[in-house]
């Protein structure tokens, strides 16, 4: 890490981790085969691991979770029929429109003024089809929920969601790009979590820090479809257990200490605090978001300056920035940025 | 009319009207050329005369509302891009999701608890693009809102959705297949209306009492799209000029009239005020909505239980059934269907 | 008919036919009813008058072929899957490319020299899926051939083209624009041709001169996926009857005299076979094509010095023109163009 | 490698490859970066090093070439309008109908009987739009030709196309799937093949033997749209650099040796040339196709008995099977599996 890296604090997502040099050699020693062909052995033990640890039958490695969501829509909602989801939903927002553009699939959607999914409001959206409305096919709930800031939706409710669900006969697909986080925090078991869905996408590259890849996990019917959509989005990848090798790294090691990026974020949230900008409480992972409605910054205004300091955020919208604790943070730079954050914002 | 239809009162919807003798005669004695070489003039004449009650430059005709609703949204939200609409909005829950389907058009809805927009959460809803999240490329309002109860968006709320929607840089369609209503109700007049949109959809075959038709009216560039779309969706007709006359016909002839659409739906509300089923206040046009919750009926039976006594609704979902009136409903079948109704919904 | 269009010889589609004065009174006198609740009459007397013709069990009335051929193409082919067509079939060429936006349908087309269809190239296009090949679902076929100049496919060559469908297990539809056409020239049965078919679509507003309108004919399964997709594409129109009540006049009063357009095109061809661009051989129908590669005129100047001179052509290409003789078209009038046209055509 | 392995010659295809130890060093020693913020060094240097080979201004890395294809055909040619290309190309064969689903893309394909372009057949194809016919924007060409057998399209008859794609303002993208086999075949530089497209789509995966990863070169303005299309389709990988890596290991250490498996599948066309299923003329790079229409075996026959004996070869057809070679297979291989293939032909 050269001086100048060193100064910067990058914080604008966990995406942005970069392998270790033990990860690597994982991937360099992985034993791999053409996984268009099933034959990837490394690809297998991942897939089977997530799976297993999801509660799910089967497991299907994709490029990325955003392909993994997609894939998982299109096989619960037919051509031409409805999504239910958040309407700041990662689903909805930044995945290029695919769900309407690849699955020809509407999308309705509710709003939260808190994050928190509400089981009876979705309940209230969901339309039976029969007449000539379309008919709600499945709902999709993202744990942690991101733009929210990285909030845990509480487990009785994704459970009042589940009984909704399966009540309506409507598929429940969960995003779940950080699911190992709020596993880590509240300590409920992933399969507790995963077995409440249909299909889990989870993400290698985010917390987990590896370098790509994402897993989707269901039943034993979802993988011959999820293959097939995995080669019309051009997901078919070869020896790609050279990633897989990665992925498999972190869930040995990378998992339990997300526990150390969630203290990272509330030491942030916690030296905001002064400035009106963070709710400390809703700081449930490893994202704070700060408001900064009441102050004189707009978000990328704010971002910008921070950069200036060597400080990456990301500006969310005109009032909220973004910043996201990962494994290449050390706690030394989460109190460094704390401190020019803090400076910024004092008036 | 039989003995039998005269006991029949058909309330399900204003679709449901048959031509008169004279609207008849006018499509006989119509002009016509074939219109996919523009060459039909009660054609032009119609796609003129609504445009300029629309105060909009140029009008297309098309086979019905949903496909005009269809061609203005893909008109305006490019292929994977994304449109913003009321939840229950007929252009996602009743077109069979044509947005997304023949236009790759990803939708966020808002919900609105009264049915009436609100300028600012619409705006709030908007996304600028220019990242990876979706841009917002358009706005559609419903004008008369017919899930909520065929109510009115007042001007003021609509002027103000037009400031936001030309700030952001965004187009605005109303889906106005009863926008005629609310213009005989509030005396509004339609161009005051239809200038505060790009494209605006009337219909022809609901209030007015034509057999079929609808009418595309926005600036001149749209046409020229709009003619490719519409040959895409198999709308493309040859001497419709045929259905175009009784459009004429409906405008000169039907349109007043519906006034007294009106009144009869403010008898059926008084009628049913007791049972208090029916808010009055909400009853601004020919929709009278039905709310169950507090009866011992589902929407489905209660709807089954008067069609048994010859009154047909329709039931929008388990707690509400829909009275719609229209020209071929006389004050004496609506003060039968009110005695009918009430005394189903005696306790 | 004003002397200007006495002058006038329209000869670029039979689509150009203006309903008769009885067909007027015919569609003035329809009964009808709301056909989105299935209740017009007249449409259901025409979708069974029309599924009787064609041997098939059931018919639907939609505002176009194009949306007809689309709707089947859809009925037989899943989204992602693949059509077989000629290269220059109208399904592909000239419906907005409907089957790829609508139906996420991908086409691979044949070409043939002369036309006609040959069943053992196609059998060998036909790909069984279960690999990562695209499966071939459904096969199209123009009965008659529009642009190899309204051809007739042989009755044996239909057959074995329908053996090889049903081996292969692969859906048939016949886009049947000028069906009619066929079975008046060759005498074959209008349900001879039908039932080598799963569905066949019928134009009631080319030839048989009503002035919009199609039937799509196919096995009871089809019915109810046929209105789900009419409506997605906007085709459900309400009181329709007035147009179906146009093309049960035509069946009635217009079959027959289809031998008089395919006589006035016999003529033209004659009078322009010593120009060396028409081969009278290939006149089957209503469609003359006049090959002008060895002439010193491109089909658009062509078409734009007949058109001065009242006759009225449309440029298939840059070689090649079409005239479409049809009910508004005297013997006289044909004999006139043929006259023009040989005078232009003298070196 | 275990004495099973040992045993088995892998044909099936050059996807097979595994990862040598000094490239797999190579991507564990990558410099790497979020490359969905554009900030990997690898990549980019790949991506610069393949767009200059290429005689292209950029390139962009994506997880294959199916992607690659489907991005440059969603760049060129505009949803609902018209690609061409070749009835047995990859592109509208095994690529999982993406042109259709994602672009809603009309394809429409020529049929080459000895799998050469015809340049003057497809100029034939391309329609200029204006009327209501579809509009053609684009042709793809594979180079070399999978299906036909790897074989190399002529520099001459290449230039003749895009001569033809430039006058008629048509865009024109090559698969370059297996264009390194073509520059290695013929001599002709990369980037003289290069610039006579618009887009090109090379592979990591196939010959050069890295474990996925394709890139596709074109001009500057492809870049940004390529990105979106990217990531809609969900292939925007992270610190993708480890793959990026083995792909530029492989440029400097795995093209040339592509002529060893040329000479390997002439021995093995050779080997075979009694049995009469082999055209040694057409083995023009490291695809052997064996045509057994004259042989006792079907393709899926012959290729299980063929798997007995440790030899894997893909059916194409009932007809057909494939044999590849690749970097993973010996010399001695290849004769031992002439020896087996050959006493299986023997009548």
């Amino acid at each position: 890490m050269s001086r100048q890296e060193q100064r910067v604090v990058d914080l604008r997502s966990d995406t942005v981790t970069r392998p270790t040099q033990r990860m690597r050699a994982a991937m360099a020693a992985a034993e791999v085969g053409d996984d268009v062909y099933g034959e990837d052995p490394t690809v297998r033990a991942l897939e089977d691991r997530v799976a297993g640890l999801l509660g799910q039958e089967a497991g299907l490695f994709l490029p990325t979770a955003t392909m993994a969501n997609q894939v998982a829509i299109q096989f619960l909602v037919p051509h031409g029929s409805e999504l239910l989801c958040a309407d700041d939903a990662h689903v909805v927002s930044y995945e290029g429109g695919a769900a309407a553009v690849h699955g020809g699939i509407t999308t309705r959607t509710w709003h939260s003024p808190d994050g928190f999914i509400e089981p009876a409001t979705i309940a209230g959206m969901i339309r039976p089809g029969g007449g000539f409305a379309l008919r709600t096919d499945a709902i999709a709930v993202e744990q942690t929920a991101n733009l929210p800031g990285g909030i845990i939706h509480p487990l009785d409710r994704l459970t009042a969601l589940h009984t909704v669900a399966r009540r309506a006969g409507v598929g429940l697909h969960c995003d779940g790009a950080r699911l190992w986080h709020a596993h880590i925090t509240t300590g409920t078991a992933l399969d507790v979590y995963g077995r409440l869905f249909d299909t889990v996408a989870v993400c290698l590259s985010k917390g987990l820090g590896a370098p790509a890849g994402a897993v989707l996990a269901g039943q034993h019917d979802l993988i011959a479809d999820a293959k097939r959509l995995r080669l019309r989005a051009g997901g078919a990848m070869r020896q790609v257990g050279i990633l897989a090798a990665a992925g498999l790294y972190a869930l040995d090691h990378h998992l339990q200490r997300l526990a150390d990026d969630h203290d990272h974020a509330r030491s942030l949230a916690n030296a905001l605090s002064n400035a009106g900008v963070v709710d400390p409480g809703r700081v449930h992972t490893n994202i704070v978001l700060l408001n900064l409605t009441r102050t004189r910054w707009s978000g990328p205004a704010f971002a910008a300056a921070a950069a200036k300091h060597g400080i990456l955020l990301i500006a969310i919208d005109h009032y909220h920035v973004r910043a996201v604790t990962h494994r290449d943070v050390t706690i030394e730079q989460i109190v460094h940025a704390g401190g020019v954050l803090q400076r910024l914002l004092t008036p």
